[in-house]
């Protein structure tokens, strides 16, 4: 069990959907709030100010690798960085999320978002990746925000439950969303390019907010861009994670746009996503976050039960169905990775 | 078209898939912050004191009538009425939604929860339908919270994006939370029974959040209950409605909680969940709210794909997928109401 590198890495092997000794696990924002470790060295302010620290930002990814040993580290960052980057006006508050103090309206804040170009706006997201992959004993995961959950952020302004400003423009004025949606696409294409130029070892694309449209919308207002986003980086060979919630009519569609691992949310159960994703594609998931808060009892009944409507398929990472909740006792997750570290189907049925 | 009454009900018929004439609709929250002759009377505060005052509720309950000529009438009310009304403390704070200062903790929180009489704690609302059953020229739709999503605002607190303590009392302390759902679908029936005695031709119970859970969480924790509510209501030989979002998995399970008519929200394409829910029972949506602020070209083209999708089955409400948004301008409601009432297969194919 010991000794993987990333070129024997159990999670790229998944990704892959080739054998391997383990199923591999990592928590989307395992890096975060959850850990004491991060309390302590992570300060006040913006997350936008610790990622422009590449010391600060690599011990903050490695924090989690450290403490759960976990198969694959993901870069501390955040998907509005671009966008930050180029000075839209964006910033992350604490316990709010991204937020536009002049959010995107007509066809003159296109202005405000001009060519991205990562090593002149973010040099320090590079920098980060250089020293974690110089010191990751696992895969180091790059990653971008799609195109229509960033531009679900301009739009709004920020968090939104309803997403009525987004969808009001993607439907009534659809040229606009799509100059939009294509900037924003080329933003994410020159940032997962840049970030495994410098070393990541896959990347994932986090469509969070797309399970928010009806699957008409989506199919033709949004996959054509996630869908260029991902054929721009297939020169690289590196596996790429397509993730977002309340996805459940969408599971085809999020593979179609290129992905070669399909993220779940927890409303599905993994059986009923396979079936609908196809064998050809791994999955990623999917065990409700809010599960980690009911106890070791219940963490392990329901992440057993995610193992086994697997059923074995090597194409399987294991994950939350969402981030990490800020509440989680880290403790819970390193005993969830143990488990699924020595789960396999033989154990199951003893 | 006229001379509709709830005896030869487009609406009523339509819940029993019996034939009749036009597609009858009517929006979830119609009455409310998006008519300027609501906010003219309402004045602030609480919904709670609203919903005491049986002529001003009478009058809000009738307002979208007037002006939509929508072809059923819902209650002026609030899930949260028969807790706050028995003294669980609970408050509808404008602009939040229910807040519980002292949440549902442990087993000592059911002393709390006493027995609901409608006659005793809401003779007003029960005076209110009496008001409208007089005066209405389309049916009165009586509701009530299903037990899973009033549990979730008592043991949140409030409203929740992730309903983290509702699923670790669930999975953590299933028997608690079996009798804390117990009680509240005590209270549903009382609710919905009193309603319907004073005059409701139909009832809808909104499990607005179910769709949060795992499908087998539901089935295990939350349909029982669901079930019984509905089972109680049985001899009342009025049309049931069952709703919530983002409820793609939870369909069929809806559907055998008891109802005729299963609500339907914009993310699952209305005839793929006719597959899921069987041509026995008829369905309600599915527009989504956010397209009624997108111009009414694009309002057109969405309801007018919602109404495809029905392909002519008697079995169909038209609906939102979700409440009126506060911002929808009320002539696109009452256009739309004209375009659904016009709408046959027949001119659709001109």
């Amino acid at each position: 069990m010991l000794g993987h590198t990333p070129e024997n890495s159990p999670f790229l092997a998944a990704c892959r959907r080739r054998p391997h000794d383990r199923v591999p696990v990592w928590f989307m924002r395992q890096a975060g709030r959850s850990l004491p470790e991060y309390r302590a060295i992570r300060g006040t302010g913006s997350i936008l100010q610790a990622v422009r620290d590449p010391a600060l930002a690599t011990e903050i990814t490695l924090q989690p690798v450290r403490r759960y040993g976990v198969d694959a580290a993901i870069l501390y960052s955040d998907i509005v960085v671009p966008v930050a980057a180029v000075g839209f006006g964006v910033d992350v508050r604490p316990g709010v999320g991204p937020v536009a103090e002049q959010p995107f309206r007509d066809a003159d804040d296109l202005d405000r978002l001009p060519p991205f170009d990562p090593d002149v706006h973010v040099p320090y997201v590079q920098e980060t990746v250089r020293l974690l992959t110089a010191e990751l004993p696992v895969p180091l995961i790059g990653f971008a925000g799609a195109p229509f959950t960033v531009a679900s952020y301009l739009v709004e302004g920020g968090p939104s439950r309803t997403y009525t400003r987004t969808k009001a423009l993607m439907l009534g004025d659809p040229e606009l969303f799509a100059a939009l949606l294509g900037r924003l696409a080329d933003y994410a294409i020159a940032s997962l390019r840049a970030q495994v130029a410098a070393g990541a070892s896959a990347v994932q694309l986090f469509d969070s907010w797309a399970g928010a449209l009806h699957p008409a919308h989506y199919t033709r207002h949004v996959l054509p861009h996630s869908q260029r986003v991902f054929a721009a980086l297939d020169d690289l060979g590196v596996p790429k994670i397509h993730f977002g919630v309340t996805t459940g009519e969408l599971l085809p569609l999020l593979r179609d746009a290129g992905a070669d691992v399909v993220g779940v949310d927890w409303r599905v159960p993994l059986d009923a996503a396979r079936t609908r994703v196809g064998d050809g594609h791994a999955l990623q998931g999917n065990l409700d976050p809010a599960v980690c808060l009911a106890g070791w009892d219940a963490v392990a009944a329901e992440a057993t039960d995610v193992l086994r409507r697997n059923g074995g398929h090597p194409g399987h990472v294991f994950n939350l169905g969402h981030g990490v909740l800020p509440e989680t006792d880290p403790d819970v997750l390193a005993r969830l990775v143990d488990l699924v570290h020595t789960w396999s189907d033989t154990t199951d049925e003893r």
